[in-house]
């Protein structure tokens, strides 16, 4: 059992910035007269009074760092309590066609918090400012959570293959902390400034204010929350289609290449291997996906590039913007989007998915073994970039895979076993485990909600979200009899 | 380029076997005053000619053994060569209620050959005995085909872990072929006698002794083809579904231990790890279900069991006959069946899928991996039984996985665009690879067959039965440039 004090008193310092957080929407609801202010207000109080008591009971000092056992407990921990705070906006709030039930408020939080961005709300274009700006900060902090415990917990915790994003700097010892500290201020910087630079744009280019900060916020989370039942479909306009595509893709690119870049090594981005395969492979289904719309669905080839640009865009960096319901273009696109929704973006982004160093990493495998196949007595050594991939990364990569797609089996036979039909179960499955939110299917596909779910499937797709934003070990490694051992 | 003499002369061979073969059913027909006789004696006579040219063209002595490069030609382009002369008789023969174009006619026999069942015949209770006979012929002989090329010639070429079943005796060297001429003659002799244990047995329960000869030859291929549209749905006997049930599963296990078991190593199934974990899985899984289908459904608990067993071994085995629409039975059902058409059943044996050892080896990775993520110094020896699974072992079951699954997305995407719809597409897709033969919905399901589906997807489909039964690695080697070098 490892010692739960310094976890706990991490998990209720997030829990006072997550109070003050709730000042902010209870302001916006004030300023424009929305009977929600209070509510935000006495959940800030709440969850400030639960969290300074906790940070009193458990208060040390965390200048040693985590155990391997600690870093492993508290990423879930953190997740999973501050989704329950985080939840109760949604509960007592006021919407304009439903009242939600806790399942629901949770189901939304969490949602938020892993930047899936499925949501059970109907009628958001009457909803209040409060509401909508709570689930946009929602996805913003749980964006650059991620990216925190990405490039600070998940290496150390050899987790997924992502050791091999160890920094040569870091050292190799569990305790993991310090180096999290060291690297946030920069990437925080960056996220931020983005974040503002991605609002501006959006409201130079015909959001109103609200829109663009809203629309800022879960761009670059590439959280998918929008202000309206249609999405940015509400927005007639193509230069912001073009905008929303390009942030969405910022948000999708690891953000310590961006600190890099801007600390003088220029070409950071470009020499990096992840981000050329990943825009490679972007390209090679955006252009032949748009050529195939103009033809089979006479688009014009501009429009045609826009919209598939966007909508593989919006599935591959996990977002799940919905403009178009591209499940209207046939049966092919019905497919592709379904493929696209298991690939994610990069690592140390805000996406989730399986992401495409592992793809990378599963082709150098694969390579190798057919060579050794036809030459048994070759050497063929397995690089990636100018690192060797070792069994340990490649086990891990492999273990990932594995795991997915068990987690993704076990899930969508769960979701029938509930009711649900073939393509709502397939769908769901993959968009709560990858992250991206919206599904295929009449119910909750890029024109439903989750409203319709029952509430048994929103808690196992609640579960679902949290495991596949921790990269799936850190979550059942928890289920594990030997974690709590010795 | 590998020397194609011994190659060739080897596929010459086997096409005057299946000329012998075709004399079968024309002698049926003949019997029977039906049309088809000297349809299938013309495609004797054809077939028998090229293979004799063929022969004679390329005779040479197969002492030597074939080298690594020529096993890997050898297997798919016997099976590919086979199918190309069996399915005349499919297209020159005379249907109630259709005539057969050449991808019907192919697809047809490539089922067949593959053991996997899909048919694209419909009338089949008015189709003539000849037919129906050869259609269960080529399931048998690519029943026994496989278990030869399984034990044989895969360990060998180390495709797909395979080679953690290379026995003691067998020689490491490159050359292939000895060994499997030294355990043909046992593995045949089994074959032939549990098929004619089955026939009698079939017999003995109520069919007539047609129906008896074709059912047998079809459940210990674990093929599946019927003599009726209903499959063993049109008897209405339950001793027999018992007795089918039992004959799917012996069809299912390595037909090696047979020989051991009957060669004085009487513990020989029993002690097999493969044969533990696989009747272990199948009561985890029959078990449950049938106490639901009882509960859910208001069947008798015996009717319940009856009803689980016979369709979940008849998926899981890879046989494909129908007996009721379990898609009927609810979506849980249609969820837990999609899942079971992936596993398959033991290596060495007559089953497609992914087959449970692979399972097995996978759950040992996940084991070690979890513990190492939490004692990073431990060491955990991976066995297998009383073998170690060394770093090529897991490779390849490793690889398998990511063909499997790739070939998979990539198949269902491709059907997809073909036209056919979801569900369809995913279940085509899994049912041909796994050489299941039904899939899902209201087309293809177990009620359904594979008429409606266009000819571009019958080419498809018989691509991927044929890449399925063959382990995947053996059919996609051959597309490397490398392998055509040096």
């Amino acid at each position: 059992m490892p010692n739960l004090r310094p976890i706990l008193f991490i998990v209720a310092i997030v829990l006072l910035a997550l109070a003050a957080t709730m000042l902010i929407p209870a302001g916006v609801d004030y300023a424009y007269g929305n009977p929600d202010s209070g509510i935000f207000l006495s959940s800030a109080a709440f969850t400030g009074v639960c969290g300074a008591t906790l940070a009193l009971a458990t208060r040390c000092h965390l200048t040693g760092g985590l155990t391997l056992r600690q870093a492993f407990l508290l990423t879930p921990l953190t997740w999973t309590t501050t989704a329950a705070f985080a939840a109760l906006p949604f509960q007592f709030g006021h919407f304009p066609e439903l009242s939600l039930n806790y399942a629901n408020a949770y189901f939304e939080t969490m949602s938020g918090l892993t930047t899936t961005g499925s949501t059970v709300l109907v009628g958001l274009d009457l909803t209040t400012e409060g509401i909508l700006l709570w689930r946009a900060l929602l996805q913003w902090l749980g964006g650059i959570g991620i990216i925190g415990v990405a490039i600070a917990v998940l290496p150390a915790l050899r987790v997924g293959g992502m050791q091999l994003f160890r920094t040569e700097s870091s050292d190799r010892s569990e305790k993991v902390l310090p180096r999290a500290q060291q690297i946030a201020k920069a990437i925080v910087a960056v996220y931020i400034g983005l974040t503002a630079v991605c609002g501006l744009s959006y409201w130079a280019a015909g959001m109103t204010p609200f829109e663009a900060i809203v629309h800022a916020l879960t761009s670059l989370s590439t959280g998918g929350f929008s202000t309206s039942d249609h999405s940015i479909g509400s927005f007639d306009n193509p230069a912001l289609h073009w905008l929303v595509t390009l942030f969405m893709l910022l948000g999708s690119l690891p953000f310590v290449l961006y600190v890099r870049t801007l600390t003088g090594q220029r070409d950071a981005l470009w020499r990096d291997n992840q981000v050329r395969s990943y825009l490679g492979f972007l390209a090679a289904v955006i252009l032949p996906l748009s050529v195939w719309l103009a033809a089979s669905n006479h688009f014009d080839y501009l429009d045609a590039l826009r919209m598939a640009a966007f909508n593989v865009v919006s599935v591959v960096t996990t977002t799940g913007y919905a403009y178009t319901d591209y499940s209207q273009w046939g049966n092919l696109a019905v497919g592709v989007f379904f493929g696209l929704t298991f690939i994610g973006g990069c690592t140390g982004s805000t996406t989730g998915g399986i992401k495409i160093f592992r793809f990378e990493v599963l082709v150098i495998v694969l390579r190798t073994h057919f060579r050794h196949l036809i030459y048994p007595r070759g050497v063929f050594p397995r690089r990636y970039g100018a690192r060797r991939i070792d069994d340990d990364v490649l086990g891990s990569v492999i273990v990932f895979f594995a795991l997915f797609f068990t987690a993704y089996s076990l899930l969508t036979i769960a979701l029938m076993a509930l009711g649900l039909d073939f393509i709502t179960s397939a769908s769901a499955a993959v968009a709560a485990l990858a992250n991206v939110g919206p599904g295929l299917g009449d119910t909750i596909g890029p024109a439903g909600t989750y409203a319709a779910v029952p509430d048994s499937a929103k808690w196992l797709l609640s579960l679902a979200m949290l495991m596949g934003r921790l990269e799936l070990f850190t979550v059942l490694v928890l289920f594990m009899p030997q974690f709590w051992r010795g």
